[in-house]
């Protein structure tokens, strides 16, 4: 598997490649453990501070490390890393290391003990904001405080679930900013 | 423009629509007005009920209207509908009758009284579940109580923002349930 070569990016403007609505890989560090999941169920939510709100279900064996430690990585998978991303939503921290059984790399953090995923194109160092920020629904919402993003290809071919074992691969890019140059950010 | 013949379909299933995270027109009704406006920034939040989140900044003129009337309708535009995402993102209901402005046409619900948009492939009525379940950020859940997905195409190409006036355009779909049957849903 390729290894990304990253540049340090401005957290501001993470949804770029957040807001599209990809698949991200979830890593997480607790007590010498690490742990990654796939996850599908989030949003932007800020830009300055860079908010990133998502939905960990108390099922997942993540949902205790990332309570616990109130760090997480989002890590944004690239379309080259289908079975990664089917595996590690397909099976428990619990009883697997899912770095050595998938063969990915763990990358220090600057800011969290969290560990980067090498094969991602980008890896965004997260701190818990508000921990179930509504009562009834597992919600997270986390502050990117540092972000990693490859320099090439400029945008990646990302994974985006439907469902039932259905993935839509992100396609064509269309840049409207010449012809609406008054756009709203 | 088009406008997509719907058939009732279960709300359970409109993840696979809205989790891969296309921009959404939201559309809604108050005191004798409609309004409409585009959106990025929303996830998947539950199966059953279906839950359906986002972020609504007060200063849209469309806040108040979806806080006051607890009601809203998300209508999934497909990528032809490119110059009305853009030009209902940037202006304002205050001052803009958006569906005459666009040329677009108000199809009543059956359970609330926001408008449905005919000329999208897919609309979502939505009753208000939690409104600003947390003081720090105007977070919606809504709970989605019909929806009406068109049958053709099986599946729509749909827009995904990226800032910076540039979108992506779903592309290409992957179907892994025969190679992996044991995945989680």
């Amino acid at each position: 598997m390729k290894k990304y070569r990253k540049q340090p990016y401005d957290v501001a403007n993470i949804r770029r490649l957040l807001e599209p609505g990809p698949v991200v890989l979830v890593s997480s560090a607790w007590q010498g453990r690490t742990n990654i999941m796939t996850m599908g169920w989030h949003m932007m939510i800020g830009f300055t501070p860079a908010l990133f709100g998502c939905y960990i279900d108390e099922s997942n064996h993540s949902y205790d490390m990332v309570v616990s430690s109130g760090e997480c990585v989002i890590n944004l998978p690239t379309a080259d890393l289908l079975e990664q991303v089917i595996g590690i939503g397909n099976c428990s921290g619990a009883n697997t290391d899912k770095f050595s059984l998938f063969g990915l790399t763990a990358l220090p953090g600057e800011e969290v003990a969290a560990p980067l995923i090498a094969e991602c194109y980008a890896s965004f160092e997260c701190r818990l904001a508000d921990a179930k920020p509504n009562p009834n629904h597992p919600l997270f919402v986390w502050e990117v405080v540092r972000a990693h993003v490859a320099t090439t290809p400029r945008l990646p071919k990302t994974l985006h679930y439907r469902g039932d074992g259905e993935f839509m691969v992100s396609g064509r890019e269309i840049a409207t900013l010449e012809r609406y140059p008054n756009q709203r950010r």
